[in-house]
C-alpha cells in the first residue's frame, strides 16, 4: 500500500488521471509544501502567534517560482490559468487551510460586498471595496473601488478605523475584521473600471447599460472564487479520508470468539460511513475540473461569465455541494476514529473547524441553492428571447409532462445495478422537479396572483431539492465520463465500482422520492439499499489504493493514528495499513461499461 | 417575548412543565452561575489558563449548598437522586460545558475503562483504574481500584507516570491524560468491593459468580453516566436553539420587492431546518426525565442496573440519539446564523467543537446502538427461560409476522395529521425491523451456519435501524404522555404542535422505508412532507415562547447575536427579538388529542 516514497508521495497512472493535466505540479507542490518546516502542523500557538506564522506561509508560498508564474499567468490570462490555480488552491490548503484561503483569491474583484469578514484587515495596505457610485447625486449601482488603508509602516491612514473580528471556530490565521471608512477620499483611477469608470469630466462610462444587468455581471465575476471554494473543501475531504482510512484499516476492534479482533474498516458500519464520502471525493475531482476547464473556455474566448448561465449554476451549486458534503465526510471521519479523532494531532477536528465556514462563505449554502435555479430560470427564458420570468413559467407548464414521464419510466429492475440506470434515474429526477417547480409558481403568481416573493419563498425546499437534483445529475454524468475515458484498464475497472457507488447513493438518499413517483418498487428500493451495502464492502480494500493516489505528503497527513511518527504523541500512534490481498469471490461483482455510456 | 426579568430567568407555567419536579433547583441554579464572574463565557485564554478557571469554577461548584446536598444525596441513595443530579448536570452544561463534564460524575465507579482520556489526569490526587484482578494465578476478571497518583503537593507517586494529552477540538478545560502505573502497590481495602473483594488471607468473594455476569454488572453500572451525557446535550440544544432562534427572530433578509425585507425566519428554508430540532429537544426533555425516574425506581427498590434490560436499553439509545441529534441540532444553528455563527462571541461553533466528543464517549454511538439491540434480546430471552440467543431468534422467527402486519396495516390517509396515527406508525418500524432482524440471524446462524460475529456483522446496519427506532417509540410515546398531562391548556396546546412536528419529522424522514413496507402509499407520503412544512411554518412564533421557557440567564447565552450586549464585539449586536402577534387563519390547525392518548 505504502507508495514508493517514505514522504507519501508517489507516482502511480491512478495518481496521474485523478490530478489530470496539473498533475506534475501538484506533485512538485505537494513536494515543496511537506518539505517546508513552516508548514509543520500547529495547534498550540495564541492567536498573534498563529496569524504571524500564516503571514510567514503565505509569504514562503508567494515566494515560490511555481506560484510567481501562476500569478504571472492570471495578468496574462495565460490558457488554463484558472484551472492551475484552482490545483494551486487545493494544495495549499491541505497543507494549511488558512493559507489555502487567504488571499490567494483568484480574479475576485473584491474581497467581500460588505465590510464584515474581511479577510487580512489587520495587516494589508489595500482593500478593494464596493460602493454606491453617486455622480451629480444619481447612483449608478454598486462598484468596486481600491482604497489605500495602511501606508508602508503599517498605520492606518485618517479616516480608517479598522476593528478585529478576533476569535473564529477555526481560520485562525485568517485575520478577520471589519472596515469602516469616514470621509476617506480617493482618485478616480482607484475605480476598478471593468464595469464603469468616470472621466476626468466626471462622466460616468460603462460597457453594459442596464444598472441591474452590471450588478449582476459583477456578482457572477464571484464565480471563480466560489469554485475556488469547492478545490478547497476537495482538499479537506481528501486529507479526512486518507487519515480516517488508514486508521480503519489498522485498528482492531470486536471480532469472532476466541480469534483475533478485525480491523475496524471490515465492520459493516465503518465502510458504510466511510466508503459513499470516497466515491462522492472522486466524484468531485472530477466535476470540479470539468467547471474549471469551462471557465478557462469561457475567459479564452473573452466572454463574461454572467452570459453563461449554465456556467453560473454549475459552480453556484457545486460550491454548495461540495462544503457540505465536506462537512458531512470529515464529521464522519471524526466519528469514525473515535476518541482519537477528537485530538489535535490527528488533524480530523483543526480541520472540521477550519473548513466549517465554507458552507456560509462566498455566498450562503441556501442562496447559492437558489442561484442555481434562478440560472437554470434565465437560460431557459433566454432561448426564447422573451422576458424572463413569465416566459419561461409558460413554457414549462404547458409542455407535456407525460412524455417526460413515459421515456423515463421503462426499467427492468435488473438494472439497477446498472451506470445508464442511475443516470437515467437522476436525470428523471431533475427534470421532474424542474417542471413540477415551474408549474407551481407558475400556479402560485399567474393564478393566484400572490407576489413573486411568497411563491418563491413556500416553494424554497422545492428550489434546494432541484438545485441539488442538478448537480447530481451534472456530477454523475462527469463521473461516469472520466470512468470511460481512464487510459489503464485496471484504474478504469476500480474508478467503475466507486463511480456505481455514487450513483448507487445518490439514488438510495432518494429513494422514498422516486416510490412516490413510481419510479423504483419497493423490491428495487430494497435492491438499491443492498447494492450500496455491497458496494461499500468490495472497495473497502480499493480504497487504499486510492487515498494512496491522493499523493498527500505524509507531514500534511501529519495524524499518528495514520501512521505518522510523532515524538510528542507517541501514544496515538497506529501503524500504516498494509495492502490487503485481493480477495476470492467478492461478493459484488460490476458490470461491464454499458453501450449508452 | 422578553421574560419578566431582565436576567434571562422568568417564571411561567411552561418553564414549570419542562423543567418538572426540579424546576425551582434549576432556576435558583441558573441564577447562582448566570450572576457569577466566574462563568462569564472565555475563549481567548491558552490552554493552562483555561484549565485553571476551569478547577476555579468547579471549586465554586462544588462549594454551593445545593451542591453539598447533591453529593450527600448521593451518597446515602436519597429517593430521586440520580434526576436531581442529571438536572444539575445539565444546568452546569449550559454555563459551560468543561465544567458540566469534569468529575460530575454519577455513581460511576470508575473513570475510565481504558487508561486513556483520564479527565483530571494532569491534577487528581487518586485515580479509579480497572484493572484484572489476579489472584494466586487466575484472573477474575477486570476490578475498579482507587490508586492514589500524587501526594499532598501534586507530586506523583514512584512507578507512576502522567502524560497530558493535551490540544482537543474541544472542552479545553479537561485536563485528558495518560496514566501508566508500572509495579504500584496498593493496599487490598483499595478494591472497591462492590463486585468483588479479597480477604486478609488472600481470598476471593464476590456476590455474583459467573466473570462474565459479574463484567456485565460492571458495565451496566456506567448506565447513570451515560444518562448524564444525554442530559448535557439537551443542555447544549437549548442553548444553541435558543441564539439561532433569538436570531432568526431579529435578522432580516430579502423581501417582496420595495417592501422592508423580512425576518430571516420568514424564510421556509430556516424553520425548515430549526423547527424540527426544537420539537426533539422537547422531545427528549420528557423522555430523558422518565429515564430518569425508571433509574431513581430501581436504585430505591435495590435493583442492579443488569438486572433491568429495557432501561439499560433506553439509557444507551438515548445517549446515542441525543448526542447525534445535537450534533446535527448545532450544525444548523451554527448555518442558519451564518458567518456570525462562525464567530466565538456567539457561543454557538464552541458549543460544538465542546461536544463534538459526546457521539464517541461514555461508549462510542455505533457501539451504544448494539448495546440496545443486545439489551433486547436479552430481555426477550430471559423472559422464556433458556438460554439467551436460541430462544428468543427461534421464538421470534417462528412467530406469525402477518399477524403483525395486519393489526398495522388497516389505517386511513385522512389520519396522518393524527399522534395515534404517527405512534402506530413507529411502533410498526419497529416491531418489523425487530422481527426481521431475528430471522436473518437466525437463518445465518442456524441455517447457513455463520459464526455469530459474521452474521451480527452483515446485519449492523439494521441493527442500526431498529435501535433508533426503538428510541425513537419510546421517546414518541414519553412526548405524547407529557402532553396528555400538561395541566395548562394553552401550554397543552402548543406542546401538541410540536409533539406532532416530531412524530411528524420522525415518519417523514423514514418515509422512503414506510413506502418500502407498502405502510404509506405515495399520496400519504407526499401529505407527510406537506405537513411538516406547515408544522414547522405554524410554530415558529410558538418557538420565542419554548425558547424563553427553556428559562437560560442571559449570562449563558453571552451571544450578541441573541440580543446580549457585548461592548467588545458591538458589531454582532441585533436587539431581542419581539413576540409577533398571534396570525389569523395560520394553516395548520392540530386535531384535538384522540382518546387513543
Amino acid at each position: 500500500m505504502e507508495p514508493a516514497s517514505p514522504s507519501g508521495i508517489g507516482d502511480t497512472s491512478l495518481n496521474r488521471y485523478l490530478d489530470g493535466e496539473f498533475w506534475s505540479l501538484k506533485k512538485e507542490l505537494h513536494r515543496l509544501l511537506g518539505g517546508c518546516p513552516l508548514f509543520r502542523h500547529r495547534y498550540d500557538l495564541n492567536l498573534d502567534e498563529i496569524r504571524a506564522l500564516t503571514f510567514q506561509r503565505v509569504k514562503f508560498v508567494m515566494g515560490l517560482p511555481v506560484l510567481k508564474r501562476a500569478i504571472q499567468d492570471q495578468a496574462e490570462k495565460t490558457k488554463n490559468f484558472v484551472s492551475r490555480s484552482l490545483v494551486i488552491g487545493e494544495v495549499l490548503s491541505i497543507a494549511d487551510m488558512a493559507t489555502g484561503v487567504k488571499e490567494f483569491v483568484i480574479d475576485t474583484p473584491c474581497e467581500n460586498a460588505e465590510k464584515m469578514y474581511i479577510g487580512n484587515a489587520m495587516y494589508g495596505n489595500y482593500a478593494a471595496v464596493f460602493a454606491q457610485l453617486i455622480i451629480n447625486g444619481r447612483s449608478q449601482g454598486p462598484h468596486c473601488f481600491i482604497v489605500p488603508v495602511r501606508d508602508e509602516n503599517g498605520s492606518l491612514y485618517p479616516g480608517v478605523t479598522a476593528i478585529d473580528m478576533m476569535y473564529k471556530e477555526g481560520l485562525h490565521g485568517v485575520d478577520n475584521g471589519i472596515l469602516i471608512f469616514h470621509k476617506v477620499r480617493i482618485p478616480r483611477e482607484n475605480l476598478l473600471d471593468k464595469f464603469g469608470s468616470v472621466a476626468p469630466d466626471g462622466q460616468y462610462h460603462s460597457p453594459i447599460k442596464n444598472k441591474s444587468a452590471r450588478f449582476n455581471a459583477m456578482l457572477a465575476a464571484l464565480t471563480p472564487s466560489r469554485l475556488a471554494v469547492t478545490f478547497q473543501a476537495l482538499g479537506a475531504m481528501k486529507l479526512g479520508l486518507t487519515i480516517a482510512i488508514r486508521y480503519s484499516h489498522s485498528r482492531r476492534q470486536f471480532g469472532p470468539k476466541a480469534k483475533e479482533e478485525v480491523k475496524i474498516i471490515e465492520h459493516q458500519t465503518q465502510t458504510l460511513r466511510l466508503m459513499p464520502h470516497l466515491a462522492t471525493a472522486l466524484a468531485l475531482t472530477f466535476v470540479s475540473r470539468y467547471a474549471g476547464f469551462l471557465l478557462d473556455e469561457d475567459i479564452f474566448h473573452g466572454k463574461e461569465f454572467v452570459d453563461s448561465r449554465p456556467l453560473q449554476a454549475l459552480v453556484a451549486g457545486l460550491k454548495a455541494y461540495s462544503t457540505w458534503e465536506n462537512v458531512s465526510c470529515l464529521q464522519d471521519c471524526r466519528e469514525c476514529t473515535g476518541g482519537m479523532g477528537y485530538m489535535m494531532e490527528n488533524r480530523i477536528s483543526g480541520l472540521k473547524c477550519d473548513t466549517d465556514v465554507f458552507v456560509t462563505f462566498e455566498g450562503d449554502n441556501v442562496v447559492m441553492l437558489q442561484v442555481v435555479v434562478r440560472a437554470l430560470l434565465a437560460q431557459y427564458s433566454k432561448q426564447h428571447k422573451e422576458k424572463p420570468l413569465v416566459s419561461c413559467l409558460r413554457n414549462w407548464a404547458e409542455s407535456g409532462r407525460d412524455k417526460l414521464r413515459t421515456s423515463f419510466l421503462a426499467f427492468n429492475m435488473d438494472t439497477v445495478d446498472n451506470l445508464a440506470f442511475l443516470l437515467k434515474a437522476v436525470n428523471f429526477r431533475e427534470r421532474v422537479l424542474q417542471r413540477s417547480l415551474v408549474a407551481r409558481i407558475y400556479y402560485k403568481v399567474m393564478t393566484k396572483k400572490e407576489d413573486f416573493f411568497s411563491a418563491w419563498n413556500a416553494c424554497l425546499h422545492h428550489v434546494a431539492c432541484l438545485s441539488l437534483a442538478h448537480i447530481h445529475r451534472v456530477t454523475l454524468e462527469q463521473f461516469c465520463l472520466a470512468v470511460r475515458n481512464c487510459p489503464d484498464r485496471e484504474d478504469q475497472a476500480l474508478l467503475m465500482k466507486f463511480c456505481l457507488l455514487y450513483g448507487t447513493k445518490l439514488v438510495f438518499q432518494e429513494r422514498a422520492w422516486y416510490l412516490e413517483h413510481k419510479y423504483l418498487t419497493p423490491m428495487a428500493s430494497t435492491k438499491i439499499r443492498n447494492q450500496l451495502l455491497d458496494l461499500c464492502d468490495s472497495v473497502k480494500d480499493d480504497a487504499l489504493r486510492v487515498i494512496s493516489a491522493f499523493n498527500i505528503p505524509h507531514t500534511s497527513l501529519h495524524a499518528p493514528i495514520a501512521g505518522i511518527t510523532n515524538a510528542q504523541a507517541a501514544w496515538a500512534f497506529y501503524p500504516a495499513p498494509l495492502q490487503p490481498e485481493p480477495r476470492e469471490g467478492a461478493r459484488f461483482q460490476p458490470p461491464k461499461l454499458g453501450a449508452k455510456l
